[in-house]
């Protein structure tokens, strides 16, 4: 049986522009590889999006690897020092569009799982759920793929999500959580009218200032666990009133905010419209909030499985990695109503940005790391 | 000599659809009109707009009429009841745009004008200083015509606006004065970052809105005579922030004030840079404050001149008009600097409105309050 190349892998990868939703073979590279490994391959469309589901052994416990072979657009080329899909090494550096965020890590697992198997240290079953639609909508990937699988009678046991997860250095951080994030769009209507007669109109922007403030300078709380306190952020004010004479009609804000598990979206949309309630009440004026839940809450309290993976990436990497809940929101926040999940990948320093890149010898580094992470896991968790 | 009937010349007026800056041939249809009364007619031509200064007699005391024959735009045609040039009497109303403000009104007074040339009144100057760009920006109209005037070594004593300056019913009310106006764009300049890490960003949003609050909950002032406390109203916020995750780098708001004249202009700049700064300071951010003064506050404080106009109306009404403040800008805001002035015109309740109209009997009362005015001034005010 082969065994895989991480780097060449990771290469091959870079080379498909697979830009969200665009495919443009990456899916079929990897199960190429899998295959290859003796995985059962099977792919699921959704849309315009593919997905990849592919899995190795049968029973409990179930490990699987989650991830995405999407990209984000490289913007400019020419602002690349080199071709961002020709995945150039130089330097001792893999250089490309996806190296960070996650092809890297995918070729690590999938090296790191031919390694495994080769040992025979598969005692239940591996398996990678690989979307291409987690830097879009994310409506039609990783969220449809678990139903599938539930569909399937297929569960999880456990769930490493291969996102870029050190800040700066291998070793630096596993993610244990995410905040939730809500976005919430607050409209006051007042009355429209001449800026000489203010008496005779109502001004709604003084109302949304005094509502925004209030609710951006109330503590949300004081944190949670791992979590830092709850924060919201005003991202827009629009008016859209040129006239320089008139008293605007309405005025809408739009804010996020990023909760920890104290709350979940519908508690915190309660706890909205109970101030706003008390404050239209000083105001006179009718407000009106609409809200868009985009993720939970939540924190993975398995410590044996964060206790493993620690263990794992201090072994290779001589550092006990912080285990963290910040952020912004990855597909574990699908993950974690089916098994507990953590995330452990590269370093995300030039995640999203141009001349992303990571040294070859991280992706070295976390492919033993998942090795040994596959390894113990099936001897810590035997079947029951 | 011919005597000017004040409706007809109404209706000649209004047939001429000279929305700003179009003349369409009402300026001659007064300058014939006031030709003929032995006026002496200088056409003042600035860029795309045309004035008119008529004036009869010589020397002091020089009563000034002052007004604009343009008109604003009858918007869609079909919601009128009648078409708006038409000039239709229907039901003792006159009919058209620009019957209220106010062609009816330089009607009224050129009729009054050959009334008192007739009884050998005018014992002095009387004038006319007719704008075509009064609704529009007034750039080329009064107060270049005003300018003019100084070059030619012609000073007004007084000088009456016809502006529509009653409410409801003739007799309401005369103008003595205005506020001021300024518009100020506001912005704070914060640090763009990911709504997931406030902490690396600096929101703008709340530093606005702090100081917005803070400069519209403060008082300018508590009045001053017959005007109101000077008001500050925010107009606009823009941020333009299509990102929802994202913390936007600048916030503006547009606000305007309306003041009295317990300051000028500069002297509200000065407040608000005092203030700002003050803020400033507490929230670490900076600010760009950028102001437009449209117009200085003003309040006629020769009170002979206002009681004559108040006896003149109150004589013809029945009523005592209040002295009055209240409202937009007009070009008395330029003629204040030259000579004391007041505006007393038709009923505004239609003005800028489609179907705007005037009772026929109101143009015939204001005809004669105007008669009045002319024959009483030059004995109330005998030259030096
Ligand atoms: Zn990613
Ligand atoms: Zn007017």
């Amino acid at each position: 049986m082969t065994e895989i190349d991480p780097l060449s892998l990771a290469r091959d990868l870079i080379r498909c522009p697979s830009v969200t939703p665009a495919d443009a073979g990456a899916l079929d590279v990897l199960e190429r590889a899998l295959s290859a490994l003796g995985f059962t391959c099977t792919r699921l469309p959704f849309e315009d999006v593919d997905n990849l589901f592919a899995s190795i052994g049968t029973g409990e416990p179930h490990l699987c690897f989650a991830g995405h072979t999407d990209v984000v657009p490289p913007g400019d080329e020419g602002d690349w020092s080199a071709p961002p899909f020709d995945a150039i090494v130089h330097d001792g550096m893999l250089w490309g569009r996806g190296a960070s965020d996650m092809k890297g890590a995918i070729a690590a697992f999938a090296a790191a799982a031919s390694r495994a198997i080769k040992t025979g240290a598969v005692k239940g079953t591996l398996s990678f759920l690989i979307t291409g639609d987690e830097e879009g909508p994310a409506l039609h990937g990783t969220k449809k793929a678990l139903n599938w699988l539930r569909e399937q009678n297929i569960s999880l046991s456990h769930c490493i999500v291969g996102e870029p997860s050190n800040p700066d250095a291998m070793g630096d951080m596993v993610k244990v959580g995410r905040r939730g994030s809500i976005n919430c769009w607050l409209t006051v209507t007042g009355k429209q009218g001449h800026v000489a007669y203010p008496h005779r109109a109502q001004n709604p922007v003084p109302a949304l200032m005094r509502k925004l403030l209030f609710l951006s300078e109330t503590p949300l709380d004081a944190g949670y666990e791992r979590f830092q306190p709850s924060s919201l952020q005003v991202t827009d004010i629009h008016i859209g009133n040129p006239a320089h004479n008139v008293i605007p009609a309405k005025a809408t804000a739009r804010f996020n905010i990023r909760f920890n598990p104290t709350w979940t979206g519908a508690s915190i949309q309660e706890w909205l419209k109970d101030k706003l309630d008390h404050l239209a009440n000083e105001t006179g004026l009718a407000y009106e909030l609409d809200c868009v839940v985009s993720g939970e809450a939540f924190l993975t309290t398995d410590t044996n499985f964060l206790n493993l993976i620690a263990d794992c990436v201090e072994d290779k990497t001589g550092r006990r990695p912080e285990l963290s809940t910040s952020g912004g929101t990855s597909d574990a926040r699908f993950i974690k109503d089916y098994a507990p999940v953590a995330e452990f990948g590269l370093v995300g320093a030039t995640m999203h940005q141009t001349d992303e890149h990571v040294a070859v010898s991280d992706i070295t580094t976390l492919t033993e790391i998942y090795e040994a992470l596959i390894t113990k896991y099936y001897e810590r968790f035997p079947a029951a």
